[in-house]
């Protein structure tokens, strides 16, 4: 029985070949990795963005092109890689020339601030949906999920939290402003670019936070064989958090909800100063939220144990 | 205003930076060309499929796994190339254990008969979506779709317009049989890999027929900056459609529709013999069925000239 989205992952890994020559890193990262050279190797991502799950009506068209890339950027950022190339695959349910131009103004402010080039694609007719492979290079090192080590630094950077709020005060009278302050976090994700190829000169592992901190820094976890302690104080949000969410959603809001894409990695102490002018110079915060251990992963709070009820984003869960 | 596809691709184009260091072909080919060494480049297409344009509800699970497949297979074999890492980003409405396994068998069958492997992706909830993107690398010469030389000849492989006369033919009771026989060209387009590949050494210019030879060709011929000669009663086809195909849909079938999944390619006369050796072993019909010219695009039926009204394949046409 298939029952989730890890469930088609493990039946297509038992039944359909994903190893090939020159193939460093296939499914089960947030890029594939191809050794193309000695030296350098292309890292390669492909997400669908769709009306519902991604993005609602209310987005503008400019909106739902810059997300749909951030999205895909992010994932090269996670690997601290820098993009390159884009290929897009649209499907539109009609030929609305404002829509089409506002969504790729969407599409060219990343196209611009990135050097990026958009090379491939493919339009059709039928419900909105949106296909983009973003293809980067390595500057420095990769970053993967599974090379975090015990005793390692767990940072965040950015604020986490703010997009699935941003989701939940939406359309509330009461909270309009509070809205208006978190929306462009929800709509708008910056991809964490700059952060994440600094970062590969120090990190030992990374993810970008898309499903919740504590569905990705399982997958991190998992992959290294270890555990994690995590400070539920130190994770940096928004004050508005705690302002107006309900108590109940408010640990969803900080680890269980996606969207944040926030990078969450995983650095030997020896790094901090590193990593600390890289916060600096980016004027971003990357905050120590918890540290690698041998096993298990524990949430603490003021210095007990929370025990947490909350699962990631799973688009079948 | 945007009307078409074609101009979609056309504000892309000068709105979009499509450039960049190493990519040796971007938009405008069947697959984008990046050079990742003096001899080798990786060749790069992306096509999604939907319900309607691509397969409809009597398709089964395992066939809309493998035609998706089949039409990206095919981009790759108009390049001329060898088709080696696939990734796919799928939409689908729900779970079912026994629709995802038959479609992802349809998807391990190209994957068992050429090598490949599935190195990435990413599932979702929604309408029924398949994107795939399949990268390629050369073998021996890549083939674009700008470079037939005036006087080549026109070949097509295999035959033309059954997949078009199928699809006419489909529900209906007179026709049953003939439907039987020309389902497969519909349902299961066979990718002209080892062709493409043969071919490449060859050729000067391919493209594969996806929306029709006269859309087709005229990209090779526009692209290449000439004209051609068809002899309409050359084109290889079968006899279902001169039995069963009403007569104002006859041509529209030959020539005007899509899904052959067949390629279209020029060849200098001194190329015949070799030609017909790959057709020999392959056991492929490579048929003369034109010529490039100097310009203009004419169609001959037995030494007359034949005015047709007929266009290719637009999603928004």
């Amino acid at each position: 029985m298939i029952k989730n989205e890890s469930d088609i992952l493990d039946y297509i890994q038992d039944k359909i070949n994903t190893k090939s020559t020159n193939v460093v890193k296939s499914i089960g990262d947030d890029c594939a990795v191809i050794r193309i050279s000695n030296k350098q190797s292309f890292v390669i991502t492909i997400d669908t963005s769709l009306e519902g799950p991604h993005f609602t009506k209310d987005y503008t068209a400019f909106e739902i092109g810059y997300k749909s890339l951030s999205t895909n950027l992010s994932d090269i950022a996670a690997m601290g890689c820098e993009p390159k190339y884009i290929f897009m695959s649209i499907t539109i349910p009609k030929l609305d020339t404002k829509w089409i131009k506002l969504f790729y103004k969407g599409i060219a402010t990343h196209v611009s601030k990135y050097n990026l080039a958009l090379i491939g694609g493919d339009t059709n007719r039928g419900p909105l949906s949106i296909s983009i492979q973003v293809i980067g290079i390595n500057k420095y090192k990769i970053l993967y999920r599974n090379s975090a080590n015990i005793n390692d630094d767990i940072y965040v950077s950015g604020k986490l939290g703010l997009a699935r709020a941003a989701l939940i005060l939406k359309n509330k009278k009461k909270f309009i402003k509070e809205f208006n302050i978190l929306k462009k976090y929800l709509h708008m994700p910056i991809p964490r670019i700059e952060a994440g190829l600094k970062l590969s000169k120090f990190a030992n592992s990374c993810i970008d936070i898309s499903d919740g901190l504590m569905k990705d820094l399982t997958n991190i976890i998992q992959q290294s064989n270890c555990g994690a302690e995590i400070y539920l104080e130190k994770i940096p949000t928004h004050k508005i958090l705690k302002e107006a969410i309900p108590k109940n959603k408010y640990y969803e809001c900080l680890i269980g909800g996606g969207e944040d894409y926030e990078l969450c990695f995983t650095a030997s102490k020896s790094k901090r100063k590193n990593i600390q002018l890289i916060s600096e110079n980016l004027k971003l915060p990357l905050t120590i939220v918890g540290k690698v251990t041998k096993k298990n992963i524990l949430f603490k709070e003021n210095g007990f144990e929370k025990k947490l009820n909350i699962k990631g984003f799973d688009h079948f869960g």
